[in-house]
């Protein structure tokens, strides 16, 4: 039970920016490591025939009022960003590269702050010169990063990874799959956790069971 | 603060359901009523451009799979329905009927009892004359009920209440509205206790400074 843990989400998805804020954590709590997917949701919803939210009647009125209270119920910094809704494809193809060719922590942090740069400092993030300025401080070739982003390799590499996030059956954002059980949305922490909680007692039994004498106290 | 809470659900929403066997207990708990209002998700979809869940791609595999899981995670029994979706027209009206004759005790006991028979039971309640038997227990004369229902008056009545919801941003189910506050969604039912708790806690702050001594200690 040491998979890595699947965290699918859209750079402009408020829901996939609080669940950023506390995936590491919880898996961690439970000995996993978590593979970050940045994905489009405009893509995905040419298939489901989804809106973003807050161009939906009624639910947009609500979206953003739930998204104050939801960050302000979980203590997590949030502002309202004015650049909304946004593409997203420049920064997801740019995690993609940084994924490519300086691993999994550069690029995690990498999207830690185009997160916090969205909707804490309310910076547009669909400008490629402000991902270059958030990727700077991580050691990163900018100049490099900016052509990756923008190569045909890079491009075919995001369409080819939502695909098969869409064959796993991905088409929100967040989404969370551990061990093929799937988790749509950051209300459904609490039931990551349980989730969590009952593999690792099941792991803890089976060695047990293997080492038998385990639970009996020495004579 | 002792307005009714509002709580809008269509017999047919499975997260409706698992917020009907909740709202009564929580409201209870912080001195409140609530006012249920059946509602058709089919009329506000024409608005919001949705539908139903299972239907939609990707999100229709997934939400039978969380229907499940949630109903766990809150030990609260559900049974997967063979008629589903159906229409709930002929139960939301003939509970508004038994609100007009009988009173909101006597119509939330058979919306409890709808969403038992669809959610458990797995019982047809678009049937008539399975929404007829489940009024029966209550005292209620059914042939009056079922004529009642398919008059031009409860359907026109039906018709303006679910305006009356959408006027005031209600677009899915469950939702609830707490002294102007939207909730969507049973993932909201944290949130709501979290909102009773602190208007409780302005009341008794508003109580304790009318009567100025109370946080004194006795002389």
């Amino acid at each position: 039970m040491t998979a890595a843990i699947d965290f699918y989400f859209d750079f402009s998805s408020p829901y996939g920016y609080f669940a950023s804020t506390r995936i590491d954590e919880l898996a961690q709590k439970y000995g996993r490591f978590v593979a970050w997917h940045p994905i489009l949701l405009g893509v995905v919803f040419k298939t489901t025939g989804s809106s973003p939210l807050p161009q939906i009647p009624l639910k947009g009125e609500y979206c953003w009022r739930d998204f104050e209270r939801t960050a302000r119920f979980h203590g997590i910094e949030y502002k309202r960003p004015a650049h909304f809704p946004l593409p997203t494809t420049h920064a997801a193809r740019a995690m993609l590269w940084l994924q490519n060719h300086h691993g999994a922590d550069t690029a995690t942090a990498f999207a830690r702050s185009v997160y916090h740069a969205l909707f804490v400092d309310d910076i547009n993030i669909a400008e490629p010169a402000e991902i270059a300025k958030l990727a700077e401080p991580l050691g990163v070739d900018v100049l490099a990063m900016d052509a990756g982003a923008t190569s045909y390799q890079i491009k075919d590499q995001l369409k080819a990874e939502i695909e098969v996030a869409m064959a796993k059956g991905v088409f929100g954002s967040p989404f969370v799959i551990i061990d093929g059980e799937p988790f749509w949305g950051f209300d459904r922490f609490n039931q990551i956790e349980d989730h969590l909680k009952r593999g690792r007692q099941t792991e803890l039994r089976a060695v047990t069971s293997v080492d038998g004498n385990k639970e009996k106290k020495p004579a």
